[in-house]
């Protein structure tokens, strides 16, 4: 049960978004924006770095949630996802999308980690700048999110199941849309 | 210099959202209610949460920015901003804006810290359910904002009297224009 009476008992952060639509509505813009958005990462690539950054914030929710996300999306699928996040160093992914989760991982323990040096890495396997500042911001957007999922005491799905009917939801209708 | 070429030579944040105007629409958008619109928590008081989680993440362009903020909206000014950002257990606030700093500040660290006794603290002292959501989703937008500033290595004001220039411009015009 959440720390606040939310007036619903939907799991995780759609619980919150319920409750708070005045800002709910503008989170669910940016995020459809960063996540969905037209990009040169794919949305299973985006959503795997935030499926990243929630594990270091060991928020059960939110990995759950987007590494169900990602794995829909990405050709590797769930595999492709819990190696990634297990040692993104080994992991079946390009050099760029290795050197953004590095990069993100630094982001994840504060801004100030990231050096030059991470990001020409990232651009000597070819990321470009956008690429760059996206995943930046994606992995900062996550820090958020999953602080407000946990700092809430939000509560989990009762059925694990319930991560991909909700990945198929999102996969289908984005962000913008509370299901 | 930032760790990317923005085309712009403006510092902090206000840098990146001029570079990309995709996402610093809702941005600029959710910065707004949340920090601006109707609250039975002042402005000033948002500010300030926001300001004391950019000093604990060690932001200097956002503990600035938003220590201008507070102070041009708090009664007690900057004195008030400073000792509060110097230790909150004795600062010149109510009991009830002590205890959301609390929880604002486990927040800072990692939404799990949060725990039932902070919120029932914060309760006691007579924070409304809405309130306690609200600090705690500030806590976690400045740790998303300040990861964006630091990650991408932003510059800061050659001028620090620009802080509060800008602090003006943002109270009489608000997030949503840029400035």
């Amino acid at each position: 049960m959440a720390y606040i009476e939310l007036g619903n008992d939907i799991p995780g952060i759609r619980g919150l978004l319920a409750y708070r639509p005045e800002t709910a509505q503008p989170l669910g813009e940016f995020i459809e924006v960063l996540l969905r958005g037209d990009n040169s990462l794919s949305r299973g690539e985006r959503e795997l770095i935030g499926a990243y950054v929630s594990r270091l914030n060991e928020c059960a929710y939110c990995t759950n949630s987007h590494c169900a996300t990602a794995a829909a999306q990405l050709p590797g699928g769930s595999a492709q996802v819990e190696l990634t996040l297990a040692d993104v160093a080994t992991a079946p992914i390009t050099g760029k999308l290795r050197a953004l989760l590095d990069i993100a991982g630094l982001v994840q323990v504060n801004g100030r980690m990231v050096t030059a040096d991470a990001v020409a890495k990232a651009r000597a396997e070819g990321a470009t700048d956008v690429e760059i500042h996206d995943t930046v911001l994606i992995a900062a957007a996550f820090c958020m999110f999953n602080r407000y999922v946990d700092g809430l005491g939000t509560s989990l799905p009762d059925d694990p199941a319930e991560y991909a009917v909700s990945a198929r939801f999102l996969i289908e209708h984005g962000y913008r849309t509370p299901r």
